[in-house]
Parts: structure tokens; sequence; C-alpha cells
């Protein structure tokens, strides 16, 4: 599904709008520039597109086919499905629409049945398919950019870059939503999966498959239900052990549920016995959009924590405070620091390398008087301090002596490197330097965030990731 | 403080780093610009600043003066405060820091004594004073821009635009670091006030004030503590029924508590009673920095709601199981449509003008296949249903038929207007077509977010400040 040698896009389209047009372009686009697999149009009415010899159907092409895309109207769906039996396809991606969704459930026991017949796999139907940034193979059938009335050619739906986090989505347009905010994040992407109706892979098997994907290092997830509920805790609690899952599960209030009953006509189910589920297999709940897309980041960024005591590093108290607040309700503590670094603290303060009001218990607070060196060296002391375990760096930029901000950000996350100890970076604003100084931070991998309780939501999961692997060392 | 004719800086400054130069040079451009009030430069040293006469001390001025801005080091602050006194000064912002913050709560007494004696009300010390965007009266001590070491210049902390919303906030960092984030997002601004050490001023104070203020119409705070408290309350009450305020009071679990004792040496009390006080008193309390600037965007833009009861129009229906989660759990109902309605639903099903797989159930569900008439269409048909108080609108432009989005909005807006049934728009991504369809809802006062979850909450904001209104009704 990932790595086929050959693909046929079975619908393929001369249309610029359809669906069949932008799947089939995207695959030979991202086939040219990756030197990958080779694409196949499946189309009776066209002798070529896109420069590309056309077939009538999946049995006229001579080599084998390893992947089939599916982009025909539903009920013709069986009819090519059974073609790519003759095939010997191995996979079929379904992206048509019209099946148990919108109530055609006998189509898709027809489309389960052919597929169980002819020992394909299918993925979907009515998905947007998968996404793989390295092998280049892209069903996604939306387009990078849109046209307003007016001639602006806007970025709609940009791709994320290579990277390590893995996303599951039984909704497309969730999942789509989320690698438009990766792209303009810079977060990068390992595989997007939409599996849609899941006559046959589901969230498990793709699971499964994502514990031995070397590419994968975080597993995101967006989930209405589960089907096979046991198997799913029995891979996930493997998975866990080597990759954190960070689990969105929708539908879990009454009103939520009636909305996922709608939706993919799935059952929600009782949301605690999915909560007493996700936390026996350590899988990492979030309850919002936000909170999904912060996490990942910061586990793909960010080694675990070894305990849950913290320290707060900042210049502006307030900022302090709010982060100390939501650190405790999250169950984290705020490190009592070790003796050593209190003295340390006391000479910083008497040589004048920190001013003499700053305030070195922990929260610190540099003040507004705080400069690049201050920073470093009291980051230093608290990586350094064995009572801590994890730091939220806060910096608000608008202080006056804090101007050459890449210094800064150079300096503190090579320590953060070098301790290895996680941390996160809670700043505040939409100035010009407010996000070059987050996006400075994200290029070194220090996950960086608008405001300091979203930097401590984040600290949180790489605490509580921790100290699950914890239990089994 | 905040219409003054007549302005003396006492510290003002030719160094462009110091704080006392940036203070003077803010006013004294705003002055020209606005055609406002009077600024002298008070400086030993100078004979002009800024090409304007200084003058060694206040009392040679031969003019009233209004208010005195005191950037002087804090040992010199009563000897000038003094001499403020003798000039008949009606109010003295002091913004040097020194004093009580740092344990030097003797000279703090002094200042506030020297305050009694001549009848100056004084706003600070260790604060950043005010900004008005009306009068043009700017006292924050911190750029615009900051050059980078390579020459860029940055905007650092841009001025939000004129506006309905006024800033309380006891700490300045938090305060400026709210400015940068409303100026960045086109939020516009009455007053800002930072009053740091309230050795005379203090919140209830200024609270008092906004009441009367015409361009206030809703008040944002940051606070740690309250020093009169049953005053506030009783303060609070009265501004209440007629504008809403969001407060943010941070140390509200012991660690934050000690946090707060180092950072302005206040007691934050126990967290219980200001939550009851708050209750009492209509605020509406939030508990992280996000959700201040959120709801307050909210209840500047829209009117509150007459009713908790909430309908949900989206085009990706996890969207919409994730809005009516974060509703449940917020205590929104999902209304219960009219007969009405979901007739007009099926007549819309029926002539084609919706997609007959679209869920007319609520949350309404217009699937991938959403145009721009379909969200037209089927918002005003939740407008108009008696039983729905506030809609969320869910927009994911990645949809193939979203495309002039211009058109989308301004067909929107227009309707919730009409209507008058407060509306917030949840969107997800960074996309261009993301960040734009944002910027165009939030122009025309609908407040679109970039998660559901964002725009429930700020939802949310407008029922229960429309809940507690109804009280008094």
């Amino acid at each position: 599904m990932f790595n086929p040698r050959s693909i046929a896009v079975i619908g393929a389209s001369r249309d610029p709008r359809k669906a069949g047009y932008i799947v089939f372009r995207n695959l030979v686009e991202n086939s040219k520039r990756l030197l990958g697999y080779k694409v196949y149009p499946i189309n009776p009415y066209a002798k070529r597109i896109l420069g590309v010899k056309a077939y009538p159907s999946i049995t006229k092409i001579e080599e084998d086919v390893d992947l089939a895309v599916v982009v025909v109207p539903a009920e013709r769906v069986p009819l090519v499905l059974e073609e790519c039996g003759e095939k010997h396809v191995k996979v079929a991606i379904i992206l048509s629409a019209g099946f148990s969704e919108v109530g055609n459930i006998e189509l898709e026991e027809e489309v389960k049945h052919i597929g169980t017949k002819f020992g394909i796999r299918i993925l979907g139907p009515n998905c947007l398919g998968v996404f793989d940034s390295y092998s280049g193979v892209d069903t996604i059938f939306l387009p990078y950019f849109k046209v307003l009335p007016d001639g602006r050619r806007l970025s709609s739906l940009p791709r994320p870059k290579r990277g390590s986090i893995s996303l599951i989505s039984q909704s497309g347009a969730v999942g789509v939503a989320v690698l438009d905010y990766m792209a303009s994040e810079g977060i990068g992407i390992s595989k997007f999966i939409s599996y849609g109706n899941k006559v046959d892979i589901d969230e498990t098997d793709i699971l499964e498959y994502l514990l031995y994907d070397d590419s994968t290092r975080v597993i995101m997830m967006y989930i209405e239900n589960i089907e096979r509920g046991r198997r799913f805790i029995e891979v996930a609690r493997e998975v866990s052990k080597r990759k954190p899952i960070v689990v969105l599960k929708a539908g879990r209030t009454p009103s939520g549920a009636r909305a996922v009953l709608s939706h993919t006509a799935a059952v929600a189910g009782i949301d605690k016995i999915y909560e007493a589920a996700f936390k026996m297999c350590g899988i990492l709940r979030v309850y919002t959009l936000e909170d999904l897309m912060d996490s990942s980041k910061a586990l793909a960024y960010q080694p675990p924590a070894k305990g849950n005591n913290i320290a707060i590093l900042t210049d502006g108290g307030g900022a302090g405070v709010m982060a100390s607040d939501e650190a405790e309700t999250l169950g984290l503590k705020l490190a009592r620091l070790d003796e050593k670094t209190r003295q340390e603290f006391r000479k910083l303060k008497s040589s004048g390398a920190i001013v003499d009001f700053a305030i070195t218990e922990n929260p610190i607070d540099l003040t507004g008087s705080a400069t690049t060196e201050m920073y470093e060296i009291c980051l230093q002391l608290l990586l350094e301090d064995p009572n801590v375990d994890g730091v939220i760096l806060i910096v608000l930029h608008h202080v006056p002596l804090i101007v050459d901000i890449e210094n800064l950000v150079h300096r503190c996350s090579k320590l953060i490197k070098e301790y290895g100890k996680p941390t996160t970076v809670g700043t505040i604003g939409g100035s010009e330097m407010a996000i070059l100084l987050r996006r400075m931070f994200n290029e070194k991998c220090i996950p960086a965030y608008t405001s300091p309780e979203r930097a401590c939501r984040a600290l949180a999961q790489l605490v509580k990731y921790g100290l699950y692997l914890k239990r089994f060392s």
C-alpha cells in the first residue's frame, strides 16, 4: 500500500476538477520526482491521460499491478474490483463514496465479499486513502492550491514534509485538516491513512503495520469507534512500548456519540470503557484537536521524561504563575531544586550574572531584565539538577534585552539536546518576533507553543509517556 | 489618566535604548498624530529632547500638568513625586521598578504617603502604565520594533487598533503579550492598564472607571489577587450588568499561589472564595490565556445568547462530533430543531438544494459536497429556528467546492448580523486559505478560531453571559 512498484488509478480522469484527475496527477508527479512506482490510468474513454497511455480495464495491463486506487462511482466499484481480483491485485484503496455512510449497506457488503473472494486487502471505501511522504504515494483527491475568483492562487492543502509522525484518521476531513496544520507549522509526517468505512483494513491493522514501520516514531489517531477491541488493545500495548500513540476518541459524550452515529454509522460506545482500555495499553488520550497536534509535536521532537518533577524558567512572572497552575492541574510537580542548584543561583546573583531581584525558586523568574546569557546559564542549572525531569521554557520576547533571538534559540536548544531532558517552549503573541521565535525553536526540534499552558500540556504528555515506559524498564 | 491635556515625562531620555526615551517618543508621536495633549520632557541634563524643550524639574513648567509619567530610578521617585505635589499634578504613573517587588517596602510606603499628602492618584509603581488607542496616551516602554543583528527589523510589540475591549493586567508582561496577540489578530482595544504594585489605584478603581467608559464594551482581566474584595464584588456586579468581564485569576493552585507570592508578593487567596465571588457578580472566569483571548473576542464581536441551545453546521462530520463533545462538556445543549426547520431541510433535500446524504439532524453535516449556497441556506434555517440560541459554524475549506471563500464569508456574516444570534466559527489549518478564511470572518466581527473546540468554548461564554443577563431582564 505504501511502497507499491505499480499503481493503477481506476477512474483516472482528464478533467482537472475531478478526483480521478487530482489523484492520478499527484501520483504521476511524485513518481517522477522520486523515481518510484509506475502509474497506469484506467479509463475506457481516454487514450492517454497527462501523456500516459490509458487502459480501458486493469485486466488489459500486461505487467503486474500491486495497488489499485479506485475512484469510480459507487455502483461501478464491484465490477472494477472483480477485475482487480482477476489481475491478482494485492491492495485496493477505494476512494469512492456512496456506501454504508449513505445507507447503501448491500453494496458495501458486496464489495467486502469480492475482496474476501479474491484475497484483495481493501482500504475504504469512502476514504481519502493514504499519503506517504517517503514513497510519494498520495491518494488524497483534494488540491494543494485553490484559485480564487480574483485569480489569487492560495495554498489550500499543503502536504507536510517528511517526518516521524504518522496519522490514522477515521474522518478524512479531520485528517486533511491536521495535514494542513502540520504542513503550515513545519511538522513532518511519515504516513497518513484515512480508512473510511473500513470494510477490511481497520485502525488495528494500520496500527500493527506502523509498529514495524521504521520511519514512524509517533502515532496520532482520530477515531470515532474501534471495531475489534480486544485485538486493538493487544496491538496498542505492543506499539506503546516502542512508540507513543496519541488518540483523540470523538463521541465521548452522549451528544458526540449521537453525532458519530450520523457521521460514520458507528457506535461510539461507552466512554469509560475506552478510557480504561486506553490507560491499560499506554495510549495518551487527548480531548481536543489542539492537544492532539500539540502532544504529537512534543513526542516527535523530545524524549519522554523520567519523572513528573518539572522546572519552569520564565522572564515574565505572570506567565510562570499560569504555567504553575496548569502544571499542578495536570498532576505535574514543581521540582524542589537541589541544594547545589540553589547555591549556584546564589552565586549567580552575587556575581551579577543574573539580577539580584530575579526569583530563583521554581518557577525561576528572570524578570524583564532577562538576557540570553541569563537564560543560558539558568537553563543549564535546571537541566543539570537531578531533581528536575523536564523544563518549561517561557520566553516573552517583548522585554528590552531579548533581541538576538537566533542566538537565544541556538544556545538554549544546544543545551537541551546535550542534556536530553524534555523541554517545551511557551511564548505569547503573533508579532513577527513571536512567530520567528517559535519557528526557530521548532526547527531545532524544541517544540514551541503560543501560550504557557499549551507548553505545559505538551510537557505533561512527555511525562505521562515516560512514566508509562518506566513500567517496562 | 487617559485624556490629559498635558503630560510631563519625568526621566525623559535622549538614549533610544532607555525607557524614558521610548515613552517620551511614543507620547510625542501620538500627540502629533492625534492633535492631542502637550508633552513636556523633564531631564535636568538635557536642553531639548526630540526637539522639545526640556525642563530640569516639573515645577519649572509654567502651564498646568495633568499627568506625570515617572521613569526615574526608584530612589529618586519620592523627590520627583513631591515636586508633582507642589505642581498640583492630579495623576502620576510610576513606571519605575525597585519597590516592594524587590523587598523595598519602606520606599513604597514613602511613595504612598506622598501621594496621600498631596492628593495625587498613583498608578504603579513597577508597572507599564496605560495604553489608550483613542487618546494616544501610551506609557508602555517597550519598543514596537526590534532590529536583529542581521539588520532585519521585526515587529515586536505592535499596538492593537482601536476597538471595544479593555485589558486590566496585574502583570505587565502578560499584558503586553496579550496586546501583541490582539494586534496580530486584528482585534481592537480601547484601554490597557498595567497597575503593578498598586500603592493607590487598584483593579477595583480601574473596573469602576471602565464602567463609565463608553468606548469599553468588554473587560479582560489578568489578576493574581484582589485587595478590596467586598468593594470589588459591588463594582463588578454593576459592571457585569452592562459589560462582560472575563477574568483569568492566576494562582488558583497551591503551586500557582506560591509563584504569585514570589511574583507580586501578593497572597493569591483561597481559590474557592474567588470562584464563588466571581460567580456571584457574573464574572466570566477562564483558566487559560487562550480562553481569555478567545472569550473576549467573542464577547466583543457577538451578542450574548438567550439560552444554551446551540446548533452546529459543518462540512466535516468529525469536526461536528468534536464540537458536540465539547459543547456537552461545557453544559451546552444541542438544540432539538423545530418541526418547521426539519420540514425545510427535507424540502432542500428533495429539491436537490443540498445533497440527499447530508445529515440534517443537529449537528448538521453538509459533507464534503458542501457549497457556499448550501451553507447559506442551512445557516439561515438554523438562525431562524426558535429552538436555536446560537450557532457554531464549522468551515473546513479543504473540500472541493468551497473555493470562493470571500463570497461564503460575505453571505454567512450578512445572515448572522441580520438574525442577531451569536455565532462563532471553527476552522482547522494554517494554509493560506485557512488564514484568509479566519481573517475575513474576524473582519466581519464573526469570531473565527483554529479548532472546533475553541469556537465552541467561545460560544459557551456568550451563552454564560447571556444567561447571567437574563436574571435582570
